[in-house]
């Protein structure tokens, strides 16, 4: 399936230079899963167009304020919009005493309900799963408890070539047959090897959010080879020596992440209000990783 | 002095065209005064280059979440950027614990402290006074506790004639004595009527914010004369009768209380989400009052 991820927010902390905070959503062919919820986020969702009606698990990466502000808003709008079906809100434990007395106070009548899906940031786990895809944990390095998650689709059915089929005149009960290895035997008793009916499937799906998180090796084996990598880039490299201090990255640490990871395109953001033009941050991941992308609020990536 | 207003957000509970929610700044000579606080207050201050060193006093009219999401965003960034000075919340007791449980977890390191300030919204009555301005509480009509405020300048001192002070070489004390109304008797004994040095002083500025509210005749020896009036107006006269269910009001409502109660200037906002033009709201306004501005969001208006 078609994986489209759309980014809110590319800024981190403090707001600047138009970009808001983080915030993401993941779309696949029937669901639409929600990363992390910064203030303002049920504006950039109206904004772009986003459609929230199968918004139903939201993955929220951290406790800290430009990750989950803007949760109780998009709730209380999706309340008064009438959504429909429960949602799920995967985060720390401690979100939930902080969100449900928000919510008895402020939104008494959702036509829905808010589930709490603790989870722990600190273990790689499988937190979500699905018919087509799973969601786990991958454990990053940061001030408080914070993972980042993959979206990871799983091995589809191989394809059976259609003009063969027909040939053969294969039913039903025989398609089965050759989807599990088995060959096929005509009415007269030929045997057409199973080879000749079979493509391998199209080659799952994979997209890796990273944020916020120091230089970490440790993640490396957990995203390895993944279609897209987003990973923060706070700083540049000029700044290197703040990430000690803030458990953040430079583009470069995200690029050499991706690169010892091969992955097959890296995604940079969560900027320091510091830069108003980040280029740079693109041109220095760029030496490393040359498949580097540069998010901007509004960006639409498909895969 | 002079009364300038920000208007951060014009539209109602649900997001639409661009329009943020609920969230003006007044700024005197000295002191900027936040009203209301919509999730994305923090950005729009931001993208309006809105200094916030100085607006240290935040008006809440009421606990709904397009009038109070942003506050602890807000509170969160000025924390980053090392705010000095404490902040004072005027709101319905209800927002303390609420926000205080926020901010024991988020913002446990803030550079100034957070004063809840309880207000009776059913009762009109002085919640803030200073050396130029007082603030009183406006009792509305809406779906819960609301009230509006009312930004009033004092009385100034009457203006001296510099030219004539000069020619009679009055000293500190005879000016004093001037300002509280004694003629002056020069040194060889003539007396100058006091209305030779005296001119009045300048009308006190005054600036009435009405929102959330339905209709409410009440309000109007409250607001009689102010400079200008802030008046929600969320419906066109064709969806009059949606203002009895959700304790809104209509664009020419808006208009009957400028009108009655003879402001100088109304200024209309909080549109619902239905429109996208809401030139007709104007239209209708005018019609009863001429003096009638459209509110949009980054509208700076001066008196």
């Amino acid at each position: 399936m078609t994986f489209e991820l759309s980014i809110l927010g590319t800024g981190s902390a403090i707001p600047s230079f138009g970009r808001f905070s983080s915030s993401q959503v993941l779309h696949t062919h029937n669901k639409s899963f929600l990363i992390d919820c910064a203030d303002g986020t049920q504006f950039q969702l109206r904004k772009y167009g986003i459609k929230t009606n199968r918004m139903n698990h939201w993955f929220i990466s951290h406790l800290h304020g430009d990750h989950c502000f803007g949760i109780i808003s998009v709730l209380s709008t999706m309340g008064m919009l009438h959504h429909t079906g429960d949602i799920h809100i995967h985060a720390h434990p401690d979100l939930a005493p902080i969100l449900k007395a928000q919510l008895n106070y402020f939104c008494k009548d959702l036509s829905f309900k808010v589930h709490f899906e603790p989870i722990n940031p600190l273990q790689n786990e499988i937190i979500y799963e699905d018919r087509s895809l799973t969601v786990s944990t991958i454990p990053l390095v940061h001030s408080m408890p914070t993972c980042g998650f993959l979206f990871q689709e799983k091995e589809g059915l191989p394809h059976l070539n259609r003009e063969l089929l027909d040939f053969y005149h294969v039913g039903i009960e025989d398609m089965k047959k050759l989807r599990a290895g088995a060959d096929f035997t005509t009415a007269d008793g030929n045997i057409i090897p199973n080879c000749r009916f079979i493509t391998p499937p199209t080659p799952p799906k994979s997209y890796a959010y990273c944020s916020d998180t120091a230089y970490s090796e440790r993640i490396i084996p957990l995203i390895h080879g993944v279609d897209v990598l987003f990973h923060e880039a706070t700083f540049a490299e000029s700044e290197a020596f703040r990430t000690k201090e803030t458990l953040h990255s430079t583009a470069k640490q995200a690029a050499t992440i991706a690169q010892k990871a091969q992955v097959k395109q890296l995604i940079i953001g969560h900027y320091s209000a510091r830069y108003a033009d980040v280029t740079p941050l693109q041109n220095e991941a760029k030496e490393i990783f040359p498949e580097t992308l540069l998010s901007f609020d509004g960006m639409q990536h498909k895969w």
